[in-house]
């Protein structure tokens, strides 16, 4: 079966590789683009594009919808998708808890799915959920993230989320030696609640987080390595085809994967 | 409330551990030791030594037998403790499938609880754990494990056992490019099933595990450091633990911990 | 001082990341390019294309040629760019050693620099100075190389060629343990006089190499990670300012590297 | 050859490891012990021990004495030495310019072989030689060093240590964005003419560093791991034979090792 698809963000990088992403899968047709300008025109095979929403989804047959633009914006794609009974696939983390609960209830009275993700890399998602587990078990740990040495803001906002996760799980406590003491200020790294977090930043890195559990005589590292965009397309990817089957609002991909048995 | 621990193997190098970990735990208590010879004689602050189990679990008042003898005599030691209403802990992967029926039906009939653990490293479980939920969605994964060069096998058990979890949950494929050449015979590993498993020996290593999942522009990897006993004994203090509120026999650490929600 | 710069090959892959460095290097100015096809063209900012190597560097004023074509047609270029007093920068391990002979001959005529470099990253050739000078003091060394899951040849080029450099300096002596048996054949990796090499595919993978040394109770890891070809671009950025200081030919960029005091 | 040796310090960590290697290794023999008691008893296999240096010097016919004490007992010890024509091997960081050139003048007088060494680890010397080489074409840099987590000091001295090196051939820079901001105190790490240091505490870790050299495009990684004492052994054992053929003091293994060609 072929799932028909609409992208909302057609001209950003991540647009971009989506209409490509789509464009290569032999299972998926893309036909309509949302835009922000360019309404009426058409891009390359004659895919429409269209500046209004509901214009479009009462317009054009489509199965699923992947928006890939903010969250102002994405939350009125959504909205108007659920609608019309197409099945929304977001990339935000940006949607205020009363936003979600709309869209929850919209989602549940349709019997459709619709999948908001903050982070379409699974690998990403995978290691936040195993830090989790782990922590339970390794309550002493640390965060290494490396990134190009071009970004803004330290740490990283994965990292900030694993610490988040990790919380849930690991029983507070202080690390390291009571008497520690830095020559030079800040080498022990960021602390909240304990737990230290390193940023590395040189040319040549991509996206990097480590996550080391220490244990009596042993350690555990949990890694992942984001070399480009690409991997949020296989997110997306599943994202289509999971959100087929699905007659509910999942919010974040680890609600998604089943990780048991 | 303290426990009361009786360890099955104490000259072992297992056992000489456990008794440290078990004096260095505040509220533990070593009680006896069950060994091969000395039965009579007394350890360290008066520790009765026995050669009998039976002789061993009646005459002293004990919650817990730690064994870490061998698979012949850990069954009988289990066995008897079991009778005599002992939880036991018992490191092992020997017994054979009737063996374990055996002793679970045992456990059931006393209503209490028996662990029989292959692998008391909890961060290795985890790995093993980790690698198979991965496995689902990254199918395509290689193992590098590396030991010190005095070790006789490659790959390593846990390297193996790691693969047939893997395996459980991971669609076959041949991995890599069909039209692949080995310039020089055995560089890509040894194989199963598509999977690569690659043995590093040298000096200096102890005994570490990592396992890579490549996917589309990322790459996720989860790795385990041994460096020495002490993280069996950590697995075994978390045993004692839960074998006392247990009801039933569990085989391996991964059914005991808690890795959901 | 601007620095004049003829590129050879300039529609590969190399070639266009080239033009693009030298255009975006404040003292480097690209003045013609020699190519296949398209003479008398002209490309971006009216930039001459010629067939002709000698026509070229007869009617282009030039400090520098930077040749990335095939050795075949690349030693024609080098050839005629020394007898015009131009000099060579060229990117190819696959010159005889009849040629550079030939070519360090004519170098040293002119007085000139010529810089012929199998490897154009310069962590790359690092690495492989600093295993070779490693190997002098830890002879149990193993290497393990990942690449993209489409890479046809195991191990790569550049581990087999640290592999040479390695036994420059390292004694002989076959590593692990003698009586060490593989239960699934390959697991130990490649074989070369002892020496072990591991070759991983994983999509996701870029190009990575290590070499691990092992000694009693410690281990020293030398690693490189490349993830794109702007690597190489530094490495020739390198060698246009470099080769203006020269007087003769230098084979490897290892020549050029100033590693001592 | 056999060569004598003289250990000062005999029942320290350092001093019982350096004895048993002593023991071990088939051409060199254990004539005599210094220490601060005990004199006149002796050790086992009637290895003598004595408090006075001049006695122990004068009395027991040796080539080498390995001093592993404090500095300030290691110079007097150190200094007798030279005097008896004994060739020390000294492990300490702890001596003045003034000693050891007072040192350098007593073993050149002599005409015999001195080696006083901060580090015995040779693949910490190579880790600290090879990053002071990389600076040079990498100035991007950082360092992240692990230990145990009942270490006190942040950073540690061996990385303090490669700082110093590295800046002796990088070009100072700031690294980073401008504008990077820190949204958790201290997640940069510690900084020092703009190389960052990240200081990781974990139990089940032993003594790790790893500097990160970073490129357009490419990362260059060293990494040393120290698993135990052992490595120090091999260094003293180098040191040992080295000292034999050598005719005047030398300071830091680095300097005798041989890394060009």
């Amino acid at each position: 079966m072929t799932i028909k698809v609409i992208i909302a963000g057609p001209r950003g990088k991540m647009g971009r590789e989506a209409i490509q992403m789509v464009e290569n899968t032999a299972h998926f047709e893309l036909v309509a683009c949302l835009d922000r300008k360019n309404s009426g025109k058409t891009m390359d095979k004659n895919i429409p594009v269209y500046e209004d929403p509901d214009k479009c989804f009462s317009e054009v047959k489509a199965d699923v919808l992947v928006d890939v633009t903010t969250p102002e914006v994405g939350f009125k794609h959504t909205e108007a998708a659920l609608r019309h009974g197409i099945r929304p696939v977001v990339g935000t983390s940006g949607f205020t808890p009363e936003q979600i609960s709309t869209l929850s209830e919209l989602a549940a009275s349709k019997n459709i799915g619709c999948i908001i993700a903050p982070n379409f890399a699974v690998g990403a998602v995978l290691l936040m959920q195993f830090a989790k587990m782990a922590a339970k078990y390794f309550p002493d740990v640390e965060i290494i993230e490396k990134h190009h040495d071009q970004k803004l803001d330290a740490p990283s906002g994965t990292a900030m989320k694993t610490l988040e996760l990790i919380k849930e799980t690991r029983t507070a406590k202080t690390q390291g030696h009571p008497n520690e003491k830095e020559t030079l200020p800040g080498a022990r790294g960021g602390e909240s609640e304990g737990v230290r977090i390193h940023s590395v930043r040189l040319p040549g890195l991509v996206a990097h987080e480590e996550v080391l559990f220490g244990g009596n005589g042993q350690l555990l590292t949990i890694k992942h390595d984001s070399m480009n965009r690409q991997s949020f397309m296989e997110g997306i990817k599943l994202c289509i085809d999971e959100v087929m089957d699905m007659d509910k609002l999942v919010y974040g991909l680890e609600n998604l994967l089943n990780l048991n048995n």
